[in-house]
């Protein structure tokens, strides 16, 4: 059932990186700074944009405004890369909505993590993607993030999920790295499943043992870092991986750890775009940009890892 | 600062239920049914309405649905209860339009919990409602409920909406009677402040040590039992409070533990509701209605209840 | 089958402190100490004493301490009132030997919470319970503290417990008023049980609507006000108890907010008790009395709650 | 300072397994199946054996036990490999005495998770070490497990503890892989730090980065496969290493599973060896040895993970 014309590939390999939105203002996307950010992530090499994840802030955007981040993102990748549209909601209704209007911008697949305000067990899960299923217009891939949630992907659960033809992967952003590998057992009935991991400190482990690529933040900023380790993991090149994967290790060191609240991962991102020149750091209420203390921290950190990473930092 | 032509008590005092959201279907209201549903609160002698909270289904409703609810719970209560509405949204653009067309709808207040996607610290928590209040048409109640937002209104948050003229009150389902009673200490010093309780299980006890009232599922169902327990404590009257707190103690043990899951309770109430025969027990995705063996232990359990209640379960 | 000689009231109402443990050093009991704390806490009136528990930091405790501990205090006491002997062990056998070092030295009842390492399920639970009963030499009480013990007294536990002879109550630490409620409900089956609950800012209601009694730290400072407070309670006096509930919480929110870390209410009591001169504040590992500045805190404390308190903070 | 006559590599590399305790009854060693338990796990090819760990039921055993354990393991082991002692305990005296214990009977270091009940803020976990360390006889090797003591190793402290001489390397069983990862950025500052992960289905993946090894219960049953999968990695044969890997999640999904509670481990592990007629399967309360069904599952398991693993599964 799942469409051959699909440009997607089958498991999708690489960098998907969950693109950060930028904005003007509370209400008004960035055009100018969408258009430089997409051009800085395509050029390192990735393998794909997912868009209004939890970095791209999408719960926190209006959805007027979702909108318009899918159309003028879809619009200017021109199907170079494939685009994954996160759909999570917790009105059904307004993930249908976001779903069809990804279809209709020409986008490649939704993202999805469970509802996340009443904690819904897990029957109550599988029921509901039961009823979503028939409404959704491209693949689905499943988004698992239960420190966010609430509620994971059960491996009961996810052990029906791979039988549904519409359901075509998952992102795993636990930050348990035994599911993730119970995950890679599970898909050997299904090799066309992809398996993509979200903590990029586990990227590399995640990567030698058979998963398929990474959802990673850091390659907003870096993309060529994120794309050249999967690229060595791929050739078996452990001592490669290893130094990559220290290089990896910095990046989180030193840009997420700037501030103080969980927010602190997207902050840095977006402020370390805003140091790089490529687009703007406002942030979508309840969150605000960096303070100048806090932006200096970011200036230094950048201007190290530059160092650090050599080519693999080339804006 | 707050509006003097507000019906709004100064505190709001009594039995202010959380309203279930009748539905047709997954993005229709049943109309027939909310009116029913109105008129059997409102003889029950409560003192308010509060919609779109987690009873009412709130987050799990497109927005065009929840402005229809908005606009016809307003004009089935032609003002003889205030009407608070809930606005918890994770994007702050959203919440504001919904309180704007409470506003238009002749809706008394608003109410809003923390925003429930990546948990904000404190301090973000303040700033956003910084920035949130000068854009509110109506006064805006807390709603504290950190087993769903992750987020808690720690008390240093609670001292400082303390001095806003505009926040006039809170509800407190956090289950945490410590709390609560730190609360009600804390607003000595501002004594129209209004303090309510979630849990049903301990609204006696909220009530006797100085706690305005209730925001009390259960009592959609029997409302008469929930606003005579608030009429004995405001008039002390002891035996009479341990004896209807024994009452409301079996409501929640024979009507919440039905189902499984943390989704029990509403579809404990839908379900009760509807072997009265005031409205349907259809539900938002991702819940679903009881099957019938559950809605047997339902219907036995509203019989038993009847029975125990007498005139205070008169529908 | 419970032992007819003994002295424990049934159920055992009032004020039973869990009291601290004086030591002169690391594994040393101060001796002057205890008979002075035991003297203090007993001319307030209590109806018992709790020893080795949480705020007796038992633990931390070598067992030779607890061993000397137990006997101490029952040759201090001199059966003037019961005393009750934690015996909550991760080692089974260490539990019983305390448990017949108490029944020897002349205690009248034991107290266990869960075993608090790898967490038991309830049928683990039931059984380890229906294996220690037969080894216990003296009545036991549950003593429910998930939030220390990762595991909690489930209701159908507490269900099984009720119909054991030698399970004659339980103190409730988990801070959920629900929960304690429907124990209430559940020991109406039998009235002889003794329901104690242990955060004092819930005593006051816990007490009105059936509670026997609070097992509360602060009762080691001022034992008298939290006798004042049961005597209200039971004579229905409604204003008085609101009133020295207002002095609970300001011991609370003065006493246990001057450190940080969840040892801070432990760390205020002994401190409180050092400055009224009553017992020093040495603390077992892994926690140190309070540094000067702290001290300092605790010391106006005190000061402004003996003004506030008047006769009730009598030493 | 540290003792140049350790027998102890630094760091200490390979598989260190959690060894059981082979019990004969509540309170009785078997001493029987620990002799047969050593010779089938030092056949494997181990590094080291570590005792009176989570697996080994440490904190269940009484100390007289704990004693006899020390002393038989260091008697029949007779210095083939480091023996590793837990003295992971609430009492600070405790601790002391164990550790003692464990340098006169010959063993080679000693184990520390933090103090597991009231938990403590990482200043004072920190003080706590620092009044620790003087009176340990022998190297310390910290254990975070944040799932049952509540409180982490946090970076700062590790940080420090990196610092001391005395404090030799860390167990972490988090289940965290970006914390272990943390680490091993960490420790280039002290390259003769050990550093060891818990959870076997991680095994790999910290291997390939720069782990030294592991503590891995599966390690009782199959030592060789996990001595097999260190070569491998260590040789960075990345093949082999994911078929090994494959082999040890096979272990983890078959033997694991077969209970329900979070004991379903150390449950699996002890009958899998009973199974094999290496020891009994008797454990400490508030634990029992599975029923007969359960057995026969485990029986099934060992029956073709025996099929699957083939050489490595020789007993």
């Amino acid at each position: 059932m799942r469409m051959s014309q699909s440009p997607l590939p089958h498991p999708l390999c690489g960098i998907v990186p969950p693109m950060i939105t930028p904005l003007r203002d509370r209400d008004a996307l960035d055009g100018g700074g969408l258009e430089k950010v997409i051009e800085h992530i395509l050029a390192g090499g990735v393998s794909g944009l997912f868009i209004l994840g939890t970095t791209g802030e999408g719960p926190s955007l209006g959805y007027r405004l979702r909108r318009e981040m899918v159309q003028q993102t879809c619009r200017l990748v021109k199907g170079r890369v494939p685009v994954l549209v996160g759909i999570t909601d917790t009105a059904f209704v307004e993930s249908i909505a976001i779903a069809r209007c990804a279809a209709e911008a020409g986008a490649d697949a939704v993202v999805l993590a469970p509802p996340y305000y009443v904690p819904e067990g897990q029957p109550e899960l599988r029921e509901y993607l039961e009823h979503l299923l028939p409404e959704m217009p491209l693949p689905l891939f499943l988004y698992n993030m239960p420190p966010l949630t609430k509620v994971s992907y059960e491996l009961e659960t996810v052990r029906w999920a791979l039988q549904q033809p519409r359901i075509i992967g998952m992102k795993d952003s636990s930050g348990n790295l035994a599911y993730f590998n119970a995950l890679l057992e599970l898909r050997r009935e299904r090799p066309d499943w992809t398996l993509l991991i979200g903590p990029e400190e586990m990227l590399a482990q995640a990567l030698l043992l058979g998963g398929d690529g990474g959802v990673n933040g850091g390659a907003n900023v870096f993309p060529r870092l994120y794309v050249a380790l999967c690229a060595a993991a791929e050739a078996g090149d452990l001592p490669r991986v290893r130094e990559l994967h220290g290089c990896v290790m910095q990046v989180s060191r030193r840009l997420y750890t700037v501030g103080r609240h969980p927010s602190a991962t997207i902050k840095g991102i977006k402020c370390a775009l805003s140091c790089l020149g490529v687009a703007g750091d406002f942030m979508a209420e309840p969150f605000h940009r960096f303070r100048e203390h806090e932006r200096k921290s970011v200036h230094a950190a950048i201007e190290e890892l530059r160092e650090l990473l050599g080519p693999l930092a080339a804006v």
